[in-house]
């Protein structure tokens, strides 16, 4: 309904987001790390080009929070992917040489399991009974795909933010099935200022009386509280070189000026706002951000100081893959220092890692922006 | 109510915040610089010193956005200022040497006309027919007092975030009037991140269902909203190293973690937001912080170029004030390089200008925190 006012009856049509995936369903029961049982497990996922007869060409990639399995346009889906220009025939990620697999989050809203699917044992959307989700239960789905579909051992894996925090986590995890990791404007763990930044999105959600403790489905879903956080989402995903270009002081109509949308800064965010609240379900909102709170894969972020006894289950050091870490100085959610020092840790376990920082003004979005610069890098990891 | 649910239903008692203040009425209509006439002025003050018989030792201290003319103990109320440490007798502005005077901002609800305030023509409150409030408006206040005061000529103007920008436009407007001037963490317009993160705030409050086009006077306070909005303001007001330092990543409780809150530093955000709820009116803030937003007070915003002839008036440059600016490296609402160009802009037109830069980890909150560093620079000010 683009254009139209958010609809505050019905539900969003997540699957005009993402469609034309395949679906692994797992009957066992999996276990979450901080305990909850989903009693069967769904798993939805795309790929792109051919598995090898020795099945030693696969490269997985993890998504962001919002992003779907839909990397690259493909048979079942023609409409262009979030890494169109890096996935592909000849690409930085080269299809006609690698076979490629991107996985939809659990927790989330396209097609795999989440909060909106439906709990086998009551028959309702496990809503706000869904457990409270990590990287690691993340992850540990991706590697029940992995055992289905044969592959032992992953040429690479790649993800950026949420995602380049699944791609640590994997190679820690399960570190000889992973040959080399890219890490993209991520981190060792989310630190207090990027936790703050998600809070106050979920309090937003959780403030639209709407939400009704995460018991919307059919009734009116939330979608007010959801733009909001939204908004506030892409104030961290984007950056003030940027805004400063294409935006700077300039007013939408040169009328009186009101509270409401004026400068186009302002008319920018309530059109993200309003288009993420036809395509995600807020409860998905709440335990996708909450996993990147949680996410300490080094012990790096408890200012009281973690002794290695302490110590995170799996750490950074298990790592065997080859590196690549990359940061944005323009980053206001994963800022650079995060990279660095997740470089260095890597480093310090003497792990073989490249670092690169690259200077665009695009802040954290910059990996679905420079795809050159991105590219380029990818292409050293996939060559190493 | 402290340490208790925030009341829906009851208006906050806006006089436990601020008491004791004098109120200068003045009878005429008042016309806002966008149109919109208010029919009548109250403007609360506060003052500490004594003026000298040649009326020639006023300062006077403009607010931020939610501070209240109680910027040290006085008779009449004797708590704590926001400025205690600052303001008294042998301190940086030493009232025994200077009449000291801070006001109420017009558009707020510290007994300055504002939304809340009643609209004598319908005998209902202003709400949303309030009109469009800038900082030129806020500042013509100011000079009626003055006027009223039979004060000509400031010995100086001193302001911090949204009173900076009232002491750059004091200066401006009459620049006969003010000698001296103080600008901190403050600049010469909003650019588009600043104004972003002041737009969602405002849309927090306008998401709530009791907002009701801010119609809520005697009815449910839109609190909700204006909690997630504290919330994301005392983010960009604070910053992320003193963040690592304070809070870490240590959760309040050891348990199982939760969506809402759970790391000490969303405790300490929601902590901010429900005690702002008890103190501030929901309209007052949409007004206020759409000021800031206005504020252009050299045409260096507009990233399509500004003409001389389109310059703001009044520009800058009319400034005879000498000047000191005072920016902050961890400021993320107003970053150090607008309180640079601030000082560039001022030494181009050929205002004397001193300009002084504070390592502090405390952002844009420094000006009431690092008392010694602000007082000291101000000290220079005022012998100058």
């Amino acid at each position: 309904m683009p254009g139209s006012a958010i609809p505050l009856g019905p539900e969003p049509q997540y699957e005009k987001v993402v469609s034309g995936y395949q679906t692994f369903h797992s009957p066992e029961p999996f276990e979450c790390e901080w305990g909850g049982i989903l009693p069967e497990l769904n798993l939805a996922w795309e790929s792109w080009g051919e598995l090898s007869p020795e099945r030693d060409n696969a490269i997985l990639l993890h998504t962001g929070l919002s992003a779907s399995s839909h990397a690259r346009s493909q048979k079942q889906n023609q409409n262009p992917g979030w890494w169109e220009e890096i996935v592909g025939p000849g690409l930085a990620i080269d299809t006609n040489r690698y076979y490629v697999i991107c996985t939809n989050l659990i927790g989330g809203c396209y097609g795999s399991t989440g909060p909106s699917s439906t709990d086998p044992i009551t028959g309702n959307p496990y809503a706000t009974d869904f457990p409270i989700l990590t990287v690691r239960d993340m992850v540990s789905a991706q590697l029940l795909l992995l055992d289905h579909l044969g592959i032992d051992t992953l040429y690479a894996s790649v993800g950026a933010s949420l995602g380049g925090m699944q791609s640590l986590m994997i190679a820690s995890l399960a570190p000889a099935r992973v040959q080399r990791l890219a890490s993209i404007s991520a981190a060792a763990c989310s630190h207090p200022q990027s936790i703050a930044m998600r809070f106050v999105q979920r309090q937003a959600v959780m403030a639209d009386p709407d939400w009704n403790e995460g018991r919307y489905y059919g009734r009116s879903f939330p979608h007010r509280g959801l733009r909001v956080a939204r908004e506030m989402g892409t104030l961290t995903y984007r950056s003030g070189p940027e805004w400063m270009e294409r935006f700077g002081r300039k007013r939408a109509k040169n009328e009186v000026p009101r509270l409401d949308e004026d400068f186009q800064v302002e008319s920018y965010l309530a059109y993200q706002g309003d288009k993420f609240c036809l395509q995600y379900d807020p409860n998905s909102y709440l335990y996708i951000s909450k996993a990147m709170d949680l996410f300490d894969i080094a012990g790096q972020g408890d200012a009281s100081g973690i002794s290695s006894e302490e110590a995170p289950e799996p750490h950074l050091r298990a790592i065997k893959a080859t590196a690549l870490i990359i940061g944005v100085k323009s980053d206001i959610l994963f800022p650079v220092w995060q990279q660095r020092e997740l470089a260095r840790l890597l480093e310090e376990s003497e792990i073989a890692v490249t670092y690169v920082e690259l200077d665009s003004p695009y802040g954290h979005d910059t990996f679905l922006i420079e795809v050159d610069q991105v590219g380029a890098a990818l292409r050293g990891l996939l060559a190493s």
